[in-house]
């Protein structure tokens, strides 16, 4: 994309694009009249990544209000899914700002209209520090990123004092064996301390990624790490190492975001920050089973969370045709690495199509995957057939995202009239 | 891209365009007047993926050299570069076509001028069929795809007996315990017979592939199946259930091509053709060790690859900065899933680079991804440092070419100025 005349805006949105582009992949059509293609009647070529939209507003909602009962801000992790068009629904629902992992993600960020980016990860390398400072220059944007080593510091003091703009920096509070980050109290207190020294940095606060800490003992152990850094980002404003007048906290990915929010919801004199990622795609695997270990939390804990109602739902769907029934009780999928995450467990057949019509696919199971090819074990007597279509939920919705340029977004019969574009 | 206008033509190439891409990682510069952009100098945004021209011209020719070597045609898949770029260099250096496994990569295919398009895979619904036929109708251009099953005959032939060009198809035969394709000669001669029956569908001979042929006997194994597909196109020709004056017969993924080719040698009356894919990048992992297993062959058998000389190259690197030291022996990386293969190993480091210089980096070594982060164990007493970069190179091509938009092309001194556009 161009960013001079077209920003990001999906050509399918873009009345000067009438032609599909070549050769990407899950958009193929004839063009229709009405502009709108389907699914199950088989308009769209397969595979393709296909979004429930109203999955995606129960989720952007569902969130939003999460972080308002619990009077944090919402900075949801722009990672996970790279598409200007999702970020744009999370700003307009609310959210603060947008949480980004690079410089060229807080790009992207910056051209879908956040005011606030959090990049929750160092800022390093000269071209890096370079696309900052361009992107501070030339919009109005309040940018923060981490640091957790003094090295980094003197970097970016060097690169931000010649500016006419400072560097927003929060002090990345790790754990021993963790990620990135500062791994005591004294550590991030020490870097405070060189950071009040170097011109072109403010420091505002401190952030942490809770997911690095497993275990047994994960929630006492994430309860007490939480509540060592808001006791040390109170010492670094008491000792006036930050000076700003609502000092930020910041944590959460995608499992423990309301342990995080409980934790920030008693410090009002404080900025306090969620950044989930994944809940707005959500899945049927590792984040699934983390969000029901939130509901379970907040059973237990009589926590806000059980006064709001609902629940996320998986908002993704990978759709494919079985190509190939070689032997008995097995299928191939034309469906692959190339199409869906595979780190984290196999797609889930959730649904089957034949000739516009629903097909029972009760049993069916993805065994392995290839690059561009998936084997489902089939229960004997099954007569799935090739050119049978299966809708698969996933698990782990950032690396299935990556996968793809365009998705589709689907009301709730499978009829797909708008694409969103990702950027990665 | 837009078909009407742009082809596939990379922004870089394309004066009307002089702005960077919003937020398109690894590419960010400050233009600059030469054109010519210095990675051992941070004027390219990291992580970048880094390809070395002379790796490429290098596997580029050593292949064509292989082939013609053993008078078989090339057709390189395309599936693990999805760049036409380098379709384009493929071509011009000789291929006879290009290998795809999808109907939008086919048409990717086309756009770079592939004259023959081999798509080693069933073609599967009625978007992925319109597309083809688009394909056939709009561009001089044969294409063949693969059949394993009467059904898919069947909807084949429903689609192109309507039209006026007809569809060659190749009978995949396959292993049992293997992926697609049918599971006997008889199978084979059964499906041919069905074919024969069928108005729009021209049968031109078997497609194989022998890498899903494992175990300790893989090489006798292979080629017993390679002895059984020749002798089958030879029973169909003799049948006249294939009556092209040149029947076909294509097998070889990137591990097993040597075997493939001498099998296919000896049987000038067929159109042979191999279809490696990975050779192009290549890498230091599972492909490295397939292809020393192909060159211990050759030593063995006196086979015609060592009069060739040279070998193959890895030609691709994911260059990332250190981004923190949080513990001794730690480095993160700011490189993750996002960026780079994790799915046949880990990024291996190469070698690294502080401040325009080389940097020893011995003993590092890569041990766990996260979607932006890769974990690396530091020797005692290294003095490794945030900010210092690294050139990692890969195992498995393909899953790292999927994660960029656009790979620098770099001279021997790193220095870039071409970039080339992926289109997945």
């Amino acid at each position: 994309m161009n960013q001079a005349n077209k920003k990001y805006v999906s050509k399918y949105q873009d009345s000067h694009h009438k032609k599909w582009p070549v050769g990407t992949k899950g958009i193929w059509v004839n063009e229709k009249e009405s502009g709108r293609y389907s699914l199950i009647h088989e308009e769209i070529s397969l595979p393709a990544a296909v979004l429930r939209q109203s999955s995606l507003t129960n989720n952007l909602n569902w969130m939003q209000q999460f972080a308002r009962h619990h009077q944090v801000q919402l900075a949801p992790h722009g990672k996970t899914t790279m598409t200007p068009a999702l970020f744009e629904q999370q700003l307009a629902a609310g959210a603060w700002g947008i949480t980004v992992a690079t410089a060229p993600q807080a790009e992207v960020a910056v051209e879908a209209g956040a005011k606030h980016i959090l990049m929750a990860n160092q800022l390093v390398g000269k071209a890096n520090i370079a696309m900052v400072r361009r992107l501070q220059q030339q919009h109005a944007v309040t940018f923060y990123c981490c640091v957790d080593s003094a090295e980094n510091a003197r970097q970016l003091s060097q690169a931000f004092e010649q500016g006419s703009q400072p560097l927003h920096v929060l002090i990345e509070y790790g754990v021993p064996g963790g990620r990135c980050g500062c791994r005591s109290e004294q550590d991030v207190v020490a870097l405070a301390e060189t950071i009040h020294t170097l011109p072109g940095l403010i420091l505002c606060g401190i952030e942490v990624y809770e997911g690095v800490i497993h275990g047994a003992n994960a929630e006492a152990d994430i309860r007490a790490f939480l509540a060592s850094a808001i006791n040390t980002v109170e010492h670094l404003t008491e000792r006036q190492l930050i000076t700003r007048s609502q000092p930020v906290i910041t944590g959460a990915g995608s499992a423990w975001y309301d342990v995080v929010a409980e934790s920030f919801a008693d410090h009002p004199h404080l900025l306090a920050i969620i950044r989930p990622g994944c809940y707005l795609i959500h899945d049927t695997g590792i984040y699934q089973d983390a969000q029901a270990n939130v509901m379970a939390r907040a059973e237990r804990n009589q926590g806000a969370t059980c006064d709001l109602g609902g629940d996320l739902e998986s908002a993704l769907e990978i759709w494919a045709y079985v190509i190939s029934r070689p032997e008995p009780g097995k299928a191939v999928i034309g469906m692959g690495k190339r199409d869906v995450a595979f780190d984290a467990g196999l797609p889930i057949p959730e649904r089957g199509y034949r000739n516009g019509h629903t097909l029972d696919i009760d049993g069916l199971k993805a065994i392995a995957i290839m690059d561009q090819h998936t084997f489902v074990e089939v229960p004997e007597g099954h007569d799935l057939s090739v050119g049978d279509m299966i809708a698969f939920s996933t698990s782990h919705p950032c690396l299935t995202f990556d996968k793809w340029r365009y998705l589709c977004v689907a009301d709730e019969d499978y009829n797909v009239s708008q694409w969103v574009e990702t950027l990665f």
